[in-house]
C-alpha cells in the first residue's frame, strides 16, 4: 500500500494524555526517591504514552540512514568532494563507518537508503545491501534555482513514509534517522532559515570543518538561495523543494511515518533535525513521537531544537551525522523502556516509602 | 593475595602518554571529518591508552554496588528510614531495582557488596547473592564522634581493592561503581567539605528529597561533624574515618584497584564521586582511569567533578545512585571502544580525505 502524504499528515494523532498520566502515576510508585531517574522517567512516560502500554518494548530497533547529493556543492561550500557521499555509502555497506559500529553497540540494525546519490548504486540495491528510492542523481544547485520540483519533494517525503511503514510492518519498535550527503548542512541551514525566519548568518555553521573564508561563501550561498527561490514559510513542501535535499525529505518522511504508525523515532543531529522541523510543520502532533538524540556541534542545531521544543539526551560534541547520535541515544531509550517495564514498585519490592516518596 | 593499601597507592601509574598520542594519530585517520565524534574519540583515546592497544575491549563489564548504613541517620538527615538500605539490597537481589534493569540494558553484571549494612545479610552472602565485606553494622554517628576507626577505613579501602582485583582476575574489562545507603549523601558532602575546604552549606544538597527544614538540620549536622572530628584534609584515610562511610571507602577502593590493574572505571554520581575524590587524593594518577558517568542533580556534585577535573558523559537529571548512571554510561564507553577498534580509516575505506581531514 502506497501511503499518500496528505493522508499521513492528516492521520497523525497527538499522544494520549490519559496514558501519559497513567504512566506517570505508575512511575511515581517505583521504589526510588521521587522522579530520581530524571529524564529516563520522562522518556519512559513518553514511550508508554506512544505505545499505550506500561511495558513498552524497543528491542527491535532500526536506524535509517538516508543518502543524497546536492547541486549546491559546486559553489564550494564543503571541505569534501562530492564523490565522498558515494564512497561513504560503500563504507556503510562494508560495515566500517561510525554508524555501523555505534549501531552495533546499540543493538540496532542500519538500513541505508539511496534517496538521490549522484552515482549509479543499482548493483548495491539489487543485492539488497541498500534500499533504492532515488529521486534523481543529486538536487539542483539552489543558488541558481530550486533544489527540486514540488513533485520530487512530495516523492521524497512519501519514500520516507513508505520505508517507515515497511520497517514497522517488519516489527521495528524504535526508529532512528541518519543522513549522508556531502554539502548537506547547507540545505539544512536554509530549511531552518526559511521555516524559522532567521538570517543566513544565524543558521550557518562550519559543517565538516570549513575555514572562515568558506564560511563566508556558504553564508552568501544560503542568502542567495533564499532570496532567489523565496520559499514559502507556511508551506513546508515548498521549503523542501526550493532549498532542501532528497535525504532531508526522506528523513522528514520517516519521522512522519513513525508518528503515523505510533512508533517513537530518535532524531539525530543537524540534518535529521531539519527533517524533523519539516515534519512538525507538516503535522504538529508528530513532535510527540520524536526523541532528540543529541546536541550537535553545528551551532544552529540549537535553534532547531528550540523550534521543536525538544531537549536532546546527549551532548558529546558530536557532528558526524549518519545517525550516529541517534544510535548512541537508543541505549538510553532502551534503559527507559526497561525502567518502566521491569522495575518494582515500593509495594512489590517491599520497600518502605518516605513521606516524600509519594507525590 | 591480599593487596595492602600502601602497595596499591604506590603502584598506580599514570596512563601512557605515548599510547595517547598513538591512539590520537590513529583516530585522526578514521574516515570522518576531524574529531567529529567528539567525546567518543576522547574516550576511545583514554581506553586505548589505559589498555595499551588500539583495539580496547570493554565487553566484560561489571557494576559494583556497595551498601552500608550510617549512624548519622539518627540525626534525621534523610526522608527514608534506615531499614530501606536492607530492603533495597533485597530488591537488588530480586532484580527489580533501577541498577538491575539499567545494567541489563548496558550488558553489565551487577555485584552487590555488603560493606556495612546494619542488619544480618549472611544468608544472602552464603547463597552467593551478594558479597560480604561487612566492616561493622553501620558507621558511628559522625555528629557525635568519628564514623569509624582508622583501621576500619583502611579495611574498607582494601576490601574495595580486593573486589576490583578479583573481578579483573575473572575477566572484567570495565568496572563501574554504585552505592546504596540511606543517609549517605551526608558523609559524601562531609568528605567533599573536608577535602576541598568548603563549608557545610556549600556541599549540602537535598539528597533523596528533603524539605527546607531538614536541609538546614543536615547542614548543621555536617558542620558539627566537621568541627567535632577535625578531619585532616592532607590525610584522605583520616577524612574517610572521621566523616565517611563504609561503602564510600569500598568505592574508593574499587577505583584504586581498577587503576592499579589498569582497567577503566566508570564513576557514578554523588556518593561514588566522593569515593573517587578520596582515591585521587590517595593516588593522583588514579584519575587517568576514571570516567565520570553523569552529572547528578545533587548540587555539590559539580564541585567534586571540578576537583577531579572530569567532565561527565551524561546529564539526565538523575540522582538515584546504585550505579545507575555508571551503567547507563557503559554503553557510551562500549561505543567508544568500537569506534577505535572497528571503524575504517580513510585509506582502508577508500574515502577521499579533505584538506581539513588530516590534522
Amino acid at each position: 500500500m502506497e501511503l499518500k502524504l496528505e493522508a499521513v499528515v492528516n492521520g497523525i494523532e497527538a499522544v494520549s494524555p490519559d496514558w501519559r498520566l497513567r504512566a506517570r502515576a505508575y512511575l511515581n510508585n517505583l521504589a526510588i526517591p521521587p522522579w530520581s531517574l530524571g529524564r529516563l522517567l520522562d522518556l519512559a512516560e513518553q514511550l508508554a504514552a506512544i505505545k499505550q502500554t506500561l511495558k513498552p518494548s524497543v528491542g527491535n530497533r532500526v536506524v535509517v540512514t538516508m543518502a543524497g547529493d546536492h547541486g549546491v556543492v559546486e559553489e564550494g561550500v564543503s571541505t569534501f568532494p562530492q564523490e565522498v557521499t558515494l564512497q561513504m555509502v560503500y563504507n556503510f555497506v562494508a560495515g566500517g563507518a561510525g554508524i555501523n559500529v555505534i549501531a552495533k553497540a546499540a543493538g540496532a540494525r542500519v538500513v541505508v537508503v539511496d534517496m538521490g546519490v549522484a552515482a549509479d548504486l543499482d548493483e548495491l540495491a539489487r543485492h539488497g545491501k541498500i534500499v533504492s528510492r532515488k529521486i534523481a542523481p543529486g538536487t539542483g544547485n539552489m543558488a541558481r534555482g530550486p533544489a527540486m520540483t514540488r513533485e520530487q519533494a512530495v516523492q521524497a517525503l512519501e519514500a520516507g513514509i513508505g520505508i517507515a511503514g515497511r520497517l514497522v510492518q517488519e516489527g521495528a519498535e524504535l526508529l532512528g534517522t541518519g543522513d549522508m550527503g556531502i554539502g548537506n548542512t547547507t540545505p539544512s541551514s536554509a530549511v531552518l532559515a526559511a521555516l524559522a525566519g532567521l538570517s543566513a548568518r544565524e543558521v550557518t555553521g562550519r559543517g565538516t570543518g570549513i575555514d572562515d573564508e568558506t564560511l563566508e561563501r556558504k553564508i552568501g550561498v544560503i542568502d542567495r538561495a533564499l532570496s532567489l527561490n523565496r520559499p514559502d514559510p507556511g508551506d513546508p513542501v515548498d521549503v523542501l523543494a526550493k532549498v532542501g535535499g532528497f535525504e532531508i525529505g526522506g528523513i522528514a518522511g520517516v519521522i512522519l511515518g513513525a508518528a503515523y504508525f505510533k512508533v517513537p523515532v530518535v532524531v539525530d543531529g543537524f540534518i535529521s533535525t531539519a527533517g524533523a522541523l519539516l515534519a512538525k510543520r507538516l503535522a504538529p502532533p508528530a513532535v510527540d513521537y520524536m526523541i532528540a538524540a543529541h546536541r550537535s556541534m553545528e551551532v544552529a542545531h540549537w535553534h532547531m531544537l528550540q523550534e521543536l521544543g525538544l531537549r536532546p539526551l546527549l551532548d558529546l560534541d558530536m557532528r558526524l551525522g549518519e545517525g550516529t547520535g541517534a544510535a548512541l541515544a537508543m541505549n538510553i531509550v532502551e534503559a527507559a523502556a526497561r525502567v518502566i517495564g521491569e522495575m518494582l514498585t515500593f509495594e512489590a519490592a517491599g520497600v518502605t516509602a518516605s513521606d516524600a516518596g509519594r507525590q
